[in-house]
């Protein structure tokens, strides 16, 4: 069987990097010494090996492993395990890079809509889709149905839940979605549009079952989840059975662990999310140049036969700022503007500026 | 509605921790400014209060937040989006502490069995519990089970699977599951010992609501679960639903982001575990003796009306350290011996060196 192969960066000197290299190796899957790993087919086809050990500029060092695939029993949270288990809790190494073999993507077939059966859906070609959130949590589903009434009459292509919108006693889940997938369709009916509703699903594995089979049962057209929070192979297990595409919300993703672009843009995409939220440079959260870039562009690759899927900056990303973010990231991408639509009671209107500013720089950057 | 109460870290300096206290406030919640969140029954009923910042010794500050407890929706994956959401994407903040209203313990009742009860089951009163892992990876079940059959015989009181053995190709989980337990039933015979055997739950929901089934059918003692890695939320609904006690393993739960005694010692025992493993001070891992020494007092206390749970030092523990690890945290300790036990072929005489080791130090203590 084929080999899956995962980079970290390891702090610590050259006196004891090929030990601690060694150690990082079994650490992730037979947890003993060589030594103690006796068995003669363990060692054959379960320890894997590691390739190489390189000084990094910044210090430490890039360390590389192969493992064997058959480790990960081609079962997300097992891959997870394998990829940064028991390594995980030690603060001297940090995942930076998985590089699956083909035989990985018979499963993990990443996003099973993708981009461009989410454009069919929305009739939405040649430009960047814009998208917004329902919030804040404490607006009861009247509040919030209203609110989803005002950004489809002005043409968003898609309205989320705050990921913080949860099964609340002021505002439950089944109530919250029946208004507002209405809401969305009434504004679709009088303007044309195809604005699609994605209501936050969060929970137990149980409760997040019956909230999808409601959600799709009342018409919406996607929906959101933050893997972290209600388990990453949860993502994988609905998007296996899927039929409506999933936006991935990064919530409880954590820093400094593992790479953002391997988390929100590899993994959660090859576990079927067809959007992936992630924090815009520049904004509440401090994300480099090269960290969005790299996510974006594994977001919307095509490697491995998988879907693109839309990569979707946000984090205070504002109407004002809607020139500088596609020119960094191109058309092929979800703009989230959340909180500044809603600072003034002018809704419509600031909604409609945004997407016509989405649609003008989108056009200028195209010809 | 009462508040919880939540503990950060945070870096920076003085000039505008206020600001970062305020914005860190409002993270977790309304995700607004608090001039939009202009909803008046929001602003009096869902945004919460920075209560202190106070700086701290080594640097940073110390900041702690009430949020209304209703914003949790009392549900396991909603109740970290509040502590730790969006937050935890910020390298400059930490999770620290968390301190729940009386009414979350209604929902969140912790162990279902707890400590009294495993000891019970066990028949191990007046001593420190002994436990151990089936590894590596790699073994077939029959090895496996003669592996299980060779620590009970010895007298172990817990075998629990390595928490990377997963439904492999080469080891499948009913296979395992079954001749283990069959292998442990067979030295309880002989013996008249009631060690008990704990396989490994791990895959998408689904798979383990299955795993879960059929190990309860096979006549398991207790089950293992790696929170972080097959979602945290899930701990909460088999708990609820458990007829088996859980043992939660620390895998995927990261460093430095939440403190360990917060997510390994609170939040796993409020979701549910009546046992949690985690790394001893000393071994592959770097928990501080202080870090070490909380996280077990937690899963001792009975605060909350909740039941005691096992606090599981792991971690590189050996036989010939159980004096130093029962004298740093007494008899109310289950003790994970791992590898060492199988560096030699003399598995039964070493197992029953090290269950022997933890009698005599127990009573030792106990004197």
């Amino acid at each position: 069987m084929s080999h899956i192969v995962f980079h970290y960066h390891v702090a610590g000197d050259s006196s004891d990097i090929a030990a601690r290299s060694e150690s990082l190796l079994l650490e992730q899957t037979v947890e003993l010494s060589r030594a103690a790993a006796s068995d003669a087919w363990v060692r054959e086809n379960i320890v894997g090996e590691v390739l190489s050990i390189k000084p990094r500029e910044s210090g430490g060092f890039a360390v590389t492993i192969a493992q064997p695939l058959r480790t990960t029993a081609l079962d997300p949270a097992q891959f997870l395990n394998v990829a940064f288990g028991n390594s995980s809790l030690q603060p001297d190494v940090k995942l930076v890079g998985v590089e699956p073999p083909d035989e990985f993507f018979k499963t993990f077939r990443g996003p099973r809509f993708g981009a461009n059966a989410l454009r069919e859906k929305l009739g939405a070609f040649g430009r960047a889709l814009t998208a917004t959130a329902l919030k804040p949590m404490g607006l009861p589903p009247e509040k919030l149905a209203a609110l989803a009434y005002s950004f489809a009459v002005a043409g968003i292509d898609v309205i989320k839940d705050d990921h913080g919108l949860a099964d609340h006693d002021f505002c439950p889940f089944a109530q919250r979605v029946e208004l507002c997938q209405r809401a969305v369709e009434k504004a679709n009916a009088e303007t044309g549009g195809r604005t699609i509703y994605a209501p936050n699903l969060i929970g137990s594995p149980a409760s997040i079952q019956r909230q999808f089979a409601f959600a799709r049962e009342a018409g919406v057209g996607a929906v959101l989840l933050a893997p972290m929070l209600v388990g990453p192979a949860l993502l994988h297990e609905l998007a296996s059975a899927a039929a409506l595409p999933i936006i991935a919300h990064p919530a409880f993703g954590g820093s400094e662990w593992i790479a953002p672009e391997v988390l929100f843009g590899d993994i959660f995409k090859w576990f079927g999310a067809d959007a992936s939220i992630y924090p815009h440079l520049g904004g509440r959260f401090s994300y480099s140049r090269d960290t969005c870039l790299s996510l974006a562009a594994r977001l919307n690759s095509s490697a491995h036969g998988l879907k693109p899927a839309f990569p979707v900056p946000a984090g205070g990303v504002k109407t004002s700022r809607v020139r500088e973010v596609l020119s960094f990231y191109g058309g092929d991408t979800m703009l989230l503007v959340g909180g500044s639509l809603l600072e003034s009671g002018e809704v419509i209107q600031r909604t409609k500026d945004f997407v016509a500013e989405v649609a003008s720089v989108s056009k200028a950057l195209a010809s």
